[in-house]
């Protein structure tokens, strides 16, 4: 029997390559994208497509409310940073840091993985390419997993623990896009830009292109999707 | 100097009686409550009233999408139960359990904890009478307490670590009444009912309503907010 399993999906290429990997393992994935009021939208239609594209049982969008509590240059006004060298952007945790969103996020995927009946869950976070982000660390998931065996009903009544699964979180950006590949996953349909023009085409330079295109340049693959800036990135 | 605090405040007895005991421990409360699509609407109009009475700094409402996800009878349209023995109630988790939603509710609250920079988050869940959800227990509250610091960038960088105060989690119902009392809180101004008529009057035979007299005979005092049921609650 197949078993059903919640993916969270933002569009981007950690989340694409964790839902093929959950196919890969004989999951019916049941994909989760969130609206948080982000400012690169054109993520949100990448990530429809990219779940019937890649076969998810049913995909689902849930609207919240992020920019309301501010805090964060991914929802407020204020720019992303670009260009940035990989010394700058591991000094610190980055403007593009949206307080508690991964914990936002695994909670809205923890109560519909308990609607469905389904006690797995997978999300993308990394450890080694992670730009800086609290929320993607192992003792983090750890401690999530913990809490949602506590939380819910099916936890504390079922059978079954809930699991989650990070696939992702100990390789880098070069080998998560080699294993994406070899499960035929086509990274033109995945979006990373974080200040996308108003074509969805993205600028080659804020820190998740600059990860991108170094994670393509590493595993000697050709990054499908179009760049603005024709000369390639310029990470000076 | 006072320190801010955010309290979730639902516009309850419970929530209400944390915000007074916040308070009165010098803190400079934050209240915020959530638009969930729960069916007893009328919460959210006390909760922005008792915000403004009791002295909150700023009363905050997020808009989040609970009732796409299904699962509960408070956001679904299956009636919430009635009438039941203390017996009954204790008997199992109720049809209006939503799932992971303190879960949801403590994520949001831990997010705008850090935007505005505090580090103190009060929330009045109560493992005494606490209608057997599983996400009002010590030692759920313990494993969100210890995720809060692993998450957060305040949590991380900061000097000094997230706090959840939960000063009704051992207390019985009559006891929180009392505490309550002593501080001042109109009572008046509360609302529990899960299913309150269109003028938002309390029906008295919800768990919710049954929870709450019981508490206030145990507290030998009167409950001023009014009831459908002229003659009375009747758990027979």
């Amino acid at each position: 029997m197949t078993r059903k399993a919640v993916v969270l999906l933002s569009g981007g290429l950690d989340s694409t390559t964790t839902l093929a990997i959950a196919k890969s393992q004989g999951f019916q994935p049941v994909t989760l994208s969130f609206d948080y009021g982000q400012r690169h939208r054109v993520e949100l239609a990448r990530a429809a497509k990219i779940a019937r594209c890649l076969g998810a049982a049913e995909h689902r969008v849930l609207k919240i409310d992020l920019a309301a509590l501010g805090g964060s240059a991914l929802t407020a006004d204020t720019p992303v940073p670009i260009g940035r060298s990989e010394a700058e952007m591991s000094a610190g945790i980055p403007s593009t840091y949206v307080p508690a969103r991964n914990t936002i996020f695994l909670s809205f995927a923890l109560a519909l993985t308990e609607v469905i009946g389904a006690h797995d869950l997978f999300i993308g976070v990394n450890a080694v390419d992670y730009s800086g982000y609290p929320d993607c660390r192992p003792e983090y998931i750890a401690a999530f997993e913990k809490l949602a065996n506590l939380a819910t009903k099916a936890g504390v009544e079922g059978d079954s623990p809930f699991k989650i699964h990070t696939p992702l979180i100990d390789l880098t950006k070069a080998e998560i896009i080699l294993q994406g590949l070899s499960l035929g996953v086509d990274y033109g349909l995945t979006h990373s830009c974080y200040a996308p023009d108003e074509q969805g085409v993205a600028c080659g330079v804020c820190d998740s292109c600059l990860l991108r295109l170094k994670g393509f340049r590493e595993a000697g693959a050709k990054d499908p999707v179009a760049y603005r800036d024709a000369g390639g990135p310029h990470p000076s």
